[in-house]
């Protein structure tokens, strides 16, 4: 069985630059926290605190003795950004530039009394730090058909979109807005990484017979990387690391291709790589 | 063989408007000029002629004695306006107010420094009275192919469309500016009588073996009419008038549709209604 590696996958700009934020601050200073996990990878997230002294709480009233709090590459609520402010807390901000530029324009379109719409998991730290921004609550929407059973499509909009959804899901989401509206504003927020290790996971999920993706089960763009692969090759499998992987599902296979999310270390991703030649010898 | 008319067809607002503004002037002026034809049919042009003694002048530096001049429908560019206002000539308005939308919004996304882009024809009078609110020189496309043909797209759109175009062929373009620009602005200014027209003539069509679709050869939203049917209906016809019918197009047929652009007068209509089931008898 040949094994090939996508051509683009793992860590993304945004995951790199929070880590190396997170391990700077953590170096000189005890029990640092994040709140909520950095990023969506267990883990990374145990490494962090193995090494590092890295926590994570949930929540911004049960600080304990931490002085240093980072905020994670999907950011915060802005009501909790204030709220952390006032604790006199060190405040480290590590959430991805590509999720701030959401956050930036929901706030200054909904200024100019656009209403809001946000493509993406109502409940993913993401688009709930990013909904946080909007002066009115926005509409959050997961799929077409839940843009369709809005019975009253405001006629001013402006829409972003979770970095790490598909663009083809939110054009047919803005296909339906611009024929229902009298102005659509179509910010497109997502991220390059996204698009790329999409990109690579399609051609290389065409040609094997088995795919295996590398990832957090909480982290959107490692599930939307098993969708795109689920959609080419049926025998698709999202593993967290080695120990997922079950040998009967090599059986009779000529091509196996591995790719990973973008917040999956690259350790993890050699580990399951590894592991699975080794089945192969 | 059944003769059935479209849910929808003939003259819109706008052009039902024009000309009521348009007689209205022409009774107690001699003489009254429109810029250029006030709608796209040649019939009803003559008959304005003809009854109204209003007549047609393309250049507005030939004016000769006529004191009242009267705004096409499509509108006129903004410099050709500035220059009429300084002859001294008592200007009436007709511009369709969906059109006069479009030329709003380019000017003021211009002014917020959004690069303008217009879908339509480039030579179409509407086209080049909304390109010329534009401060920089707008781009104009006509479809999916000529857009991908442009090398470097800008990073912030505004995006109109002529007011008679498919809403289908907008929406393929704006996806393609979404997936390759920073920011995209969509104004849908396609005219809900056009949209309507289309409708009917969609469902018209799939039902009907012949289909006659009436209207000036240079109107645009008629050609559109005229492309629709021709999916669904390989013998689908454009007439101007009742004289263009041909008889050995009805043989053998069932069911035939009869539709009309939103420029072409009811009497019209009637007219070649009447000739088809005359054949018929």
């Amino acid at each position: 069985m040949q094994v090939l590696l996508a051509e683009k996958y793992g860590f993304c700009f945004g995951v790199k630059r929070a880590i190396r934020i997170t391990e700077k601050i953590a170096k000189s200073n005890p029990r640092t926290l994040t709140i909520g996990p950095l990023i969506h990878n267990p883990l990374e997230i145990q490494r962090l605190q193995r090494d590092f002294d890295v926590h994570v709480e949930e929540d911004i009233n049960r600080l304990g003795e931490s002085k240093n709090v980072v905020i994670r590459t999907h950011g915060i609520t802005k009501q909790n950004l204030i709220e952390l402010q006032q604790k006199g807390v060190e405040i480290t901000d590590a959430t991805c530039p590509f999720v701030t530029k959401p956050q930036k324009i929901v706030e200054a379109m909904s200024k100019e009394g656009y209403h809001i719409i946000i493509f993406g998991d109502s409940s993913h730290p993401e688009v709930r730090s990013v909904m946080s921004y909007s002066i009115e609550v926005p509409i959050v929407i997961g799929n077409l058909e839940e843009i369709k059973n809005i019975k009253r499509i405001p006629k001013k909009i402006a829409i972003v979109s979770q970095t790490t959804k598909q663009i083809e899901k939110f054009l047919e989401i803005v296909q339906y807005l611009i024929a229902n509206s009298l102005e659509v504003r179509v910010f497109n927020t997502i991220c390059n990484a996204t698009f790329e290790n999409q990109e690579a996971t399609r051609t290389l999920s065409q040609k094997a017979d088995v795919m295996i993706i590398v990832g957090g089960k909480t982290s959107s763009n490692t599930k939307q990387l098993f969708f795109i692969a689920k959609t080419h090759c049926k025998d698709s499998y999202l593993v967290e690391d080695e120990n997922d992987i079950q040998q009967q599902w090599f059986a009779d296979k000529q091509i196996c291709g591995i790719t990973a999310g973008a917040s999956t270390p690259n350790w993890v991703i050699k580990n399951v790589e590894s592991a699975i030649r080794a089945l192969n010898s």
